[in-house]
């Protein structure tokens, strides 16, 4: 078994990044430059942003925290929308969720420039990746895929499965992994809360892909021996002895899945670092377009 | 076994559509109009156009024919695509593929305005689609999802097996039948030309889209007892016995299927009729939205 270190190869992906950031500025470019929205105090949102803002200043961008309170209107939230996808000083930008429940993040989504749209939500984003056209891909599911590339994983032919169908995850990647490229050209199945045989579909896969969100549900048991596995679930699990009061859970139950498993992400330390990289360098594909459109 | 008849339904669907399109004129409007651009002397597309053409006229819409030399230019079939995107006597319009060398299709599909695209090739069409979002559906897979529901076929959870992942039919399809609608909330397996084991595959199906242009490829002894298999092959094999020359064949070999499947689309008379019947209902979601927008 070997251990896909997101923490050890998203730190490769962010120094080259930061290689090409110093090269950007020489040839008289200003550095790439994030925005972030925050909107009220939701804890892991603020955790998560800080990740990012943190992430942007290792490497050289520049970045802009916009806090919001969480009693702020959906038009208001448009409107700051709007002066972030007309403010030329600005690459890139993320709008995080969750969002308070008078907003909608469809509206929101939709508001978001495309070509500003460095979180990949907008569907002109997701068309294009569909299509193979130049896109900007949803961070997480671009940050599996350079873990995969980075790692070398066969993926041609193989049986991928995704577990969830979510917009920002399980959709996308089932997209990507069934692409004519590498990575890519595996055979995908998506499945998700309707899945029949779920445990049969789980054994038969040769890369599996787990986002559903459900602490620790695949067990040792429902996966296959040399099975790649990939844990995007990241659920905060009650743990009073941290110092937080939680812990960090994914949706693989790590020690019993790693005896069988030929690579395997940790949580933490897998797909979350890769995550932030792949925002990154999104970021910097934003700022590349900008002096060369 | 049971036949999904396309060529029945597809008529019912364009006897609803008839009885729509004369309540929409009651009410002072223009009758929806659909444009085709026809570029070249391809048989097989001189037909598809001319069919799209009498379908118009049977339900009441109003079309256009634009036929163009093989020798055009890409800037002048641009050119025409510009006009027909600001031609407001034009609901929705089509360029009926393939296109001569000179031209890339790609350039084409992004030229054409997404709220007049109702073929659904534009990458925001797609996306909106995946997401859930009001979209125009190509026109094979809507044809196909219109199928299933008027034959009330059971799709929550049950294992649907794609073949071929073409941007135009098996990827939108598999994205249509793993959302959480109905029909829809299928397992979803996507598999192409780099599939291994593809013959399991295919008999772990309980749906079995078959989108690959092979001729009799899936045999009697690939699936399984009470699959509903449905067939988008289409291909022209000579048959010297017939007066043009040719027979239309799907990609599965109808006789020997037929005896396990427990409903099945014949080829000619299945998804063909039914393509038709999706672009005239998208033709017509286009006159709705002009009136409405």
């Amino acid at each position: 078994m070997r251990i896909l270190d997101g923490k050890e190869t998203s730190q490769a992906l962010r120094n080259e990044i930061a290689d090409e950031v110093v090269k950007f500025k020489e040839k008289g470019n200003r550095p790439p430059h994030l925005a972030a929205v925050l909107v009220g105090n939701n804890g892991a949102s603020i955790t998560y942003v800080n990740a990012k803002i943190k992430a942007c200043e290792e490497v050289g961008f520049s970045s802009s925290l916009v806090r919001l309170s969480d009693t702020i209107s959906q038009a208001e939230l448009l409107h700051e929308i709007d002066k972030l996808n007309n403010d030329p000083a600005i690459d890139g930008f993320i709008v995080q969720l969750p969002l308070p429940d008078q907003i909608s993040e469809k509206k929101v989504i939709m508001a978001v420039n495309p070509k500003k749209d460095v979180d990949g939500f907008h569907p002109q984003n997701l068309g294009r990746m569909a299509l193979n056209m130049h896109a900007f891909v949803p961070a997480t599911p671009a940050g599996i895929i350079e873990l995969l590339d980075r790692y070398n994983i066969e993926t041609g032919g193989k049986h991928c499965v995704v577990l969830g169908r979510s917009h920002i995850v399980g959709l996308p990647m089932s997209i990507l992994m069934s692409r004519n490229t590498y990575p890519g050209n595996a055979t995908v199945t998506i499945c998700h809360s309707h899945t029949r045989n779920l445990e049969d579909m789980i054994r038969s896969a040769d890369i599996l892909i787990a986002a559903v969100g459900r602490p620790n549900f695949v067990r040792g048991n429902m996966v296959k021996e040399g099975v790649v596995v990939v844990d995007v679930g990241i659920t905060r699990v009650v743990d009073t002895t941290k110092k937080s009061g939680y812990r960090l859970v994914g949706d693989v139950h790590f020690d019993e899945v790693s005896k069988k498993a030929a690579f395997i992400t940790p949580v933490p330390g897998g797909v979350g670092p890769m995550t932030i990289a792949a925002l990154l360098k999104n970021t910097m594909i934003g700022a590349r377009r900008r002096v060369k459109p």
